[in-house]
Formats: structure tokens, C-alpha cells, sequence
């Protein structure tokens, strides 16, 4: 991994590390425009959320965790951000809950789908899914409906992060299980989804693993419980309230974030042009 | 002007118009990376704000109008999204108000200064500041603080709409009655401006030159009355409970603003790489 070089303890850690991972991103081609106005659209709801995961959140994150291990066939759809933010924890949590990782793209190129499945082989995924494209999900446009036969196509549990509202609807309608990562509980996807999981996906993947490791050897019914016990319409009641409550002045401003380039600037040597603009 | 060719009437119009602007700024290398960020930002502040101008925003709008017209040397600062965003829209408020335009940028490059000067000219510019670089504010990083002396080194009213925290304060210090156009009510920006326009630079803009406009030969007492009755934190106060009890379900999903992107390819035929992402 070529990640940034300041300790985790650093108290701006996390979001200097999105800004580096997405600056990468975007010389890779791995992140577009849309995809890097989708990451400010996410930086302001988890700014209002106080940037941190939220206990009804956390449920989310361990229902999810045993959702993925329940699976008969769980996959991990994957799209730009998803691959820029977090491609090794998309990896480890692959190899926690023994899932396939799928490229998913809302506009398919190629290239992006080459570009993408090499930074998750970069970052240890062994086999990548999604560029065989022989499915098609029942409902969508034709470029937007493809996937792989054998992976979503047949998939019983589906991890989609960051997802569209018209696939997360098509795909619940295939009778799919999903769980969607989003930060406005209010979108359609979150809306749609049997786990909807409000917190940011740099905190919430690794939180996810960490559920499954901890549940590994959990007896099918504790997870069948877990799973049971799981209200979707209250984590997004609690993440509406959270946002709506949170003490703005407790979190950062847009000002700070704005400042955080700047010391990502002089962090990473790498990060000559990550703040061109204001 | 190279626009659009959809009709006013359209009910996602401005939305469309914004995504237009914003892929035309991106490749005349006037929008940044960290400019497209904080487009995205300023979409989920402005979702959560209903998408509409509060009424506390348009009273803002007409205090700055007010401002503007009473100045002896307005100076409206462009950055680089505004110039993509609202180029003609700063250009007409110039106008109506007798200000100087001067670029300013929070990382200056040459290529980016010369860009967004060519462009404010395409859009009817005549004279476009910020080029000299001869004057400095006081407290701020050497490049942070380049202004032109007969620029907002010398005006007394300044606009900085989407500007940076430092400098919006740095500029306050050197006692020049600040507007900042910020959807952010908490922003340090906003917190510092004599007059904080909560509302979307697209929308903000047009009204303060409707008001100018409308106030154009009003007595100078109006114009101070309807500044001394400006209350700012009344108006920052208004923006963030407009944020927290809006209702998001009369507010247009993170998913439909999506979805928009792909509306905007079918209208729009110079947009082929607009949504290359999700």
C-alpha cells in the first residue's frame, strides 16, 4: 500500500488518509468527477453526523456481519469509490466472510473496470468478478444491468456500497439480501435495503470485518438472531435524528476540512496538486 | 455562452445547468479536484436546505445588495468554482453594482489564474483583476495572501462567496465589510462575514443583483437603513434551523441527484463523460 506516512494516532488520520486515497484515485482513473462530488456530498453528511459511527450504526455494521455469514453465496459489489476508499478492507473483509468482489459500475468503461480490478488485486484480492458481465440484473438499462452470472447474478447476500437507488431497488426486487453503506439515510438505496448502514465507509468496512471475526464461531442461530433482531427503519429514524440533533459545533467545520489539504500537502510529498482550487 | 439547451421550465433545470457548468469548468482546468469535492458538499447542504432560497437568505441577499451599492470600492472575488458555476451571473452583479472582478485563487497557478480569466472575459468581462499580485493580506501564507493593491487591497466591500475560513477572516481583520456566499451556516466563512448568504451561489447571485437592481436609485438613508437592520447571526441562526427541521422527504433523494447525471447526458450532448462514475 502506498498510504500516507503519519501515524494513526494522528487526531486528522482518517480524513487526511481519504484525501490521499482519493487523490490516488484519480490518477489511477479510478475516481471520476461524478465520483469525487458523490465523496463531497458524503464528507457533508458525515461532517453533520459528527464523523463518527453512531451506535445504531455499529448494530448496522454487526447485522450486516451476520447477514455475510449466514450467506450461501455473499458478494461485494465494488465501484470507484468504493475501490479508491478502501481496497484492502474490502479485501479483508472478503476473506472474512468468505465473499466474492465484484467491479460494479454505474457507467461501465473498460478501462475503469481494468483499472479497478488491478487496484484490488494491488491491495491482495485474488480473483476479481465483474468484468465477465454475462448476467443482467431484470428492470435496468442495459449497460447498467450487467454482472457476472456467477457472481451477484447468483448471489443471495449482496454488500453494495455507495449504491445507486435504481440498482439497490432492482437488485432487492431480484429477492436479493442487501446491505447498503450510505451516508444519507433519506436515499433511496438506504430506503431499499434490508441493512442500511448510515456511516462513513472507511469506518464501517473495517467494522463490519471486525463483527465477522468476532462472530466467526458464533452458532447460526446467535447470527440468526442478530439478523432477526435488526430494525432497518430505526437505524434510519436514529441516523435522521443524529443528523438532524448532532452539535455542529462539536464536529469540524468546512473551513477545517478545507484546511486538512493543506496539511495533507505538507504530510505526503506525493500530494503536490491535492488543493488546486478555492 | 456555451449552455445547456434545455428549457428554464424544467423542473431539475438549475441542476442540470450546475452539472453542465461544473464538467465545463473541469475541462477548461478551471474546476479543481478539491473543487468538485466541495461541490459536493455544497449539494448535500443544499438538499438538506430543501433547495430553495429561505426567506433569511433573500433578506441577506438584499443587505449585501445594499452593501454593494454603498461601497465606495466593491471588489467581487471569483475562485475557481464560481467562475464555472456563475461566470456570467458575476459578471452582470459587476455591473449593476460598478464592482471590480478580481480572481482569487486559494492555490494559485498561472495556467488556472489565465483560465478563469479568459473565462469571466467569454462571459463579458471587461476588466479582470487579480493578475498583478502586487498587494498582500496580512497574516496569511505568502501565496495565500497575494491580492491586487487597487484591487481588494483597496476596496471596502468585498464578496467572497465559497471562500476559505483564514482568509475570510484575514480579510474581516484588515476591516473590510465581508459578504460570503457559504451553504455551510457553521463554516468559519460564514461565522465571520458581516453578511453570510446561506443559499446556493446559483441561486444567491441572480437575487443580490435583482435587489441592486430593484434599489438602484433608492435614498442612501434606505440603503443603510436596510444594512443596519441586517442581522447576521438572526440570519446564520435561521440557516441552520432551516437545516435541522426541513423535511428531507420533500427534499430530492442523494439518489435522484444521481440520476440526474444521466438525465443531463441524454439532454446534453457535450456531456458524454458525465457520470463515469457510481
Amino acid at each position: 500500500m502506498s498510504d500516507i506516512e503519519i501515524p494513526e494516532s494522528h487526531p486528522r488520520y482518517q480524513s487526511l488518509l481519504t484525501r490521499h486515497r482519493i487523490e490516488e484515485g484519480v490518477e489511477k482513473g479510478i475516481t471520476s468527477k461524478q465520483g469525487l462530488i458523490a465523496e463531497g456530498r458524503g464528507e457533508a453528511f458525515d461532517y453533520l453526523l459528527g464523523e463518527r459511527t453512531h451506535p445504531a450504526a455499529d448494530e448496522a455494521e454487526r447485522a450486516a456481519a451476520a447477514h455475510l455469514l449466514l450467506a450461501e453465496h455473499p458478494v461485494l459489489s465494488v465501484n470507484g469509490n468504493v475501490a479508491a476508499l478502501v481496497p484492502g478492507e474490502m479485501v479483508e473483509l472478503a476473506a472474512a466472510v468468505d465473499a466474492d468482489v465484484e467491479v460494479n459500475l454505474f457507467n461501465r468503461t473498460e478501462e475503469r473496470l481494468e483499472a479497478i480490478a488491478d487496484h484490488l488485486r494491488d491491495h491482495g484480492a485474488t480473483e476479481v468478478k465483474g468484468l465477465a458481465a454475462d448476467g443482467r440484473i431484470p428492470g435496468l438499462d442495459h449497460e447498467r444491468a450487467k454482472v457476472d452470472a456467477d457472481g451477484i447474478g447468483a448471489a443471495d447476500v449482496v454488500l453494495v456500497p455507495l449504491e445507486d437507488g435504481d440498482r439497490a431497488e432492482a437488485l432487492g426486487a431480484m429477492g436479493k439480501t442487501e446491505i447498503v453503506i450510505d451516508l444519507n439515510p433519506l436515499s433511496r438505496s438506504a430506503q431499499t435495503a434490508a441493512v442500511p448502514v448510515v456511516d462513513n465507509i472507511m469506518r464501517a468496512i473495517p467494522n463490519i470485518t471486525a463483527h465477522a471475526r468476532d462472530l466467526r464461531d458464533a452458532p447460526r442461530e446467535e447470527l440468526e438472531r442478530i439478523v432477526a433482531e435488526f430494525d432497518a427503519d430505526g437505524a434510519l429514524a436514529a441516523a435522521e435524528e443524529a443528523i438532524r440533533s448532532g452539535s455542529l459545533d462539536d464536529a469540524k467545520t468546512e473551513t477545517e476540512m478545507d484546511a486538512e489539504s493543506d496539511a495533507e500537502t505538507k504530510a505526503d510529498a506525493d500530494a503536490e496538486a491535492a488543493r488546486t482550487d478555492n
